[in-house]
């Protein structure tokens, strides 16, 4: 089957079991990670109270944690959830926004991989700093590295922990440790939207609901949200009419719009 | 007088008065939710902490208590606001957000109406979870059953805590226990717009501060919502163009848009 | 140099040096005013975990506060950034949302100017509400007096604090206690869309980063916002679109826009 027709098939799927994802994410963007959800045809839940979480964790079908605006209450809740989704044999993906930045979400980032994600996402300067031998690159939230640059490391820490891991930026690379995908779709216009990285990693919690080869999940979530990004950047006056024809465009995605696909796939050389 | 021309007027009254309404709402709604209320004409004010909301819910004409992204500290506020608003005699809405859901949800839900809403809004699944007989049937925020099963427990609700309930779905139903409004007006792309429930209630609290009869109030707003629901539905490629049309057609809400009202009231056959 | 070229100057140095502001702000506005930030050119940051804000404001080229949705943890955080900036010579801004209605926002922010912002920004009520004699005549968040009337009150907060003072609202007053600088772009149609007064101080920050004058760095982030205000609104329909082309036309902001201009200043007669 072409890359284009599985791609269409998950789709298909997500669209029919309209999955529910439990994010733990941040303040910027609940509001556009659930529309970003609700488009694609997931249904999303929002919640980090521990309290609850891990009731919630149990009816989900995919979780997603997300260290943006980090306080040290939502850090139980967080801990709480993905242990609750590790035992349940949930799905969940671990976006360490901000790592590199501040010892508080470096910390906090390394500290959850130990509690094995399926999925980790993040720009290259975020992946960087979850090593410990890295010195801390990262600017903020955004990047200062291209996602190539981290490839090496990326690998190392899903042999590592036994986890797919995505680097994000104008390539996104996708890998299990020994093979990387490699999704070429995107715009550079994206960049100019908040949270679009804090959205590829709730999409690829909606795909690990329905699409069980965690590499595949995660390569075909970024491949939408770049197809999608492309198709609403070549409409949008800027920044603000992109984020709206991107709920859009996602909530239309069809058979012709895949056919933008760019992903390629090769074999590591792995040491040794 | 018709019953477009009294929602014609109430919509007037609401413009001139600009009433301020006090939200404790959730994250993912505060931005949308602030900007539905500045588009109908009201004048929102989002604040949660327990050290302020007496002091605000005190100078407000209506309050919005709101269970999404719920957490301890924040149910100390909504408890301190809701008695403040009963003992005042300010009108106040609850919006139970995932009760049925988590044990957190149907708990805070259940005691906050001990502290007696003027009107109780919430989908079919979080109605029938209010309802300690009930088994919990919420997935997440998202209703699984119709709005039409939960009318005999809204009801029921109704007469047991002397409040509206208003039970929305693809047809809203509101009741005092005694009578029912009903509101066919909407769209089905509404549901992929995350908080429209939401944007419901705190609307509900705009018509509050104005009309005095909570069962023409909660009606009311319920058909403004559906009637800019259904024309930004019209003009829209997607969610995306629908949330941005929703905020454009409130503010711009005439007559000739209310003549697309679909109410109609009917009295309930009470048992006894 | 003409004022347009100026403000062209500032802006073009803004967008080649990408600046990173650090927000501490409020749940209601953190996605518009990440998205703001993103558009104009700068790198936003958004964090107020006690735990990192020194860290993040070490990182920052301004740092921006703003007390809407304010609660007690979140003070300990603002303190600390603030401290941190005013120690190290970041540029940081004030915006004291809501002061006036509640004691708590009132007492905040006068604390707060006690650490020396190098802009304080608010409507008039608000302003009005931070010096001891005056009544406080906020009604939520909204203002209920004209830009002008606080003019004599800002220019006296201006000279007490080292800081500079903007009043918004329909004509804007810069004022470091000696000079007066009028920003009279802008659009009635700008006050229905939720916190774009919070949008302002977070430009003005931005401009901090890159104009070493504060002066003229409030007026300018003013006249931006004014400026690309008045061209959304022609291109709107109501308030959701005007958020939109907002963003576009901040992003696309260029010299014939920048014509617009309408910025005036003159001397205080200061008493004694």
């Amino acid at each position: 089957m072409s890359q284009i027709a599985e791609l269409s098939n998950t789709l298909s799927e997500l669209r029919t079991r309209a999955p529910l994802v439990h994010n733990i994410t941040n303040f910027v963007v609940m509001n556009s990670t659930a529309n970003a959800l609700l488009a694609i045809g997931a249904s999303p839940a929002m919640a980090h109270a521990c309290e609850e979480v891990e009731e919630l964790a149990s009816l989900a079908q995919a979780l997603v944690i997300n260290l943006g605006t980090l306080s040290p209450p939502w850090i139980v809740g967080m801990r709480l959830a993905a242990a609750q989704a590790r035992s349940l044999g949930v799905p969940w993906v671990l976006d360490p926004v901000g790592a590199g930045a501040t010892s508080l979400r470096t910390g906090t980032a390394r500290a959850l991989l130990g509690l094995r994600p399926t999925v980790l996402r993040g720009n290259a300067s975020e992946i960087l700093a979850l090593v410990a031998e890295n010195e801390a690159t990262t600017r903020g939230v955004d990047s200062t590295e291209a996602s190539s640059s981290a490839l090496e490391t990326a690998a190392a820490l899903s042999r590592a922990h036994g986890c797919v891991v995505t680097v994000s930026g104008a390539v996104d690379y996708v890998t299990d440790g020994e093979q990387v995908i490699e999704v070429a779709n995107g715009h550079p216009m994206m960049t100019r939207v908040t949270g679009l990285g804090c959205t590829a990693s709730a999409l690829i919690g909606a795909f690990l609901a329905v699409q069980p080869d965690p590499l595949r999940a995660a390569a075909q979530a970024m491949a939408v949200l770049g197809i999608a990004g492309e198709i609403a950047a070549e409409r949008s006056e800027g920044p603000g009419s992109l984020q709206m024809h991107l709920l859009d465009v996602l909530y239309r995605l069809d058979e012709p719009a895949l056919s933008r696909l760019r992903m390629t796939s090769w074999r590591l050389q792995t040491p040794g």
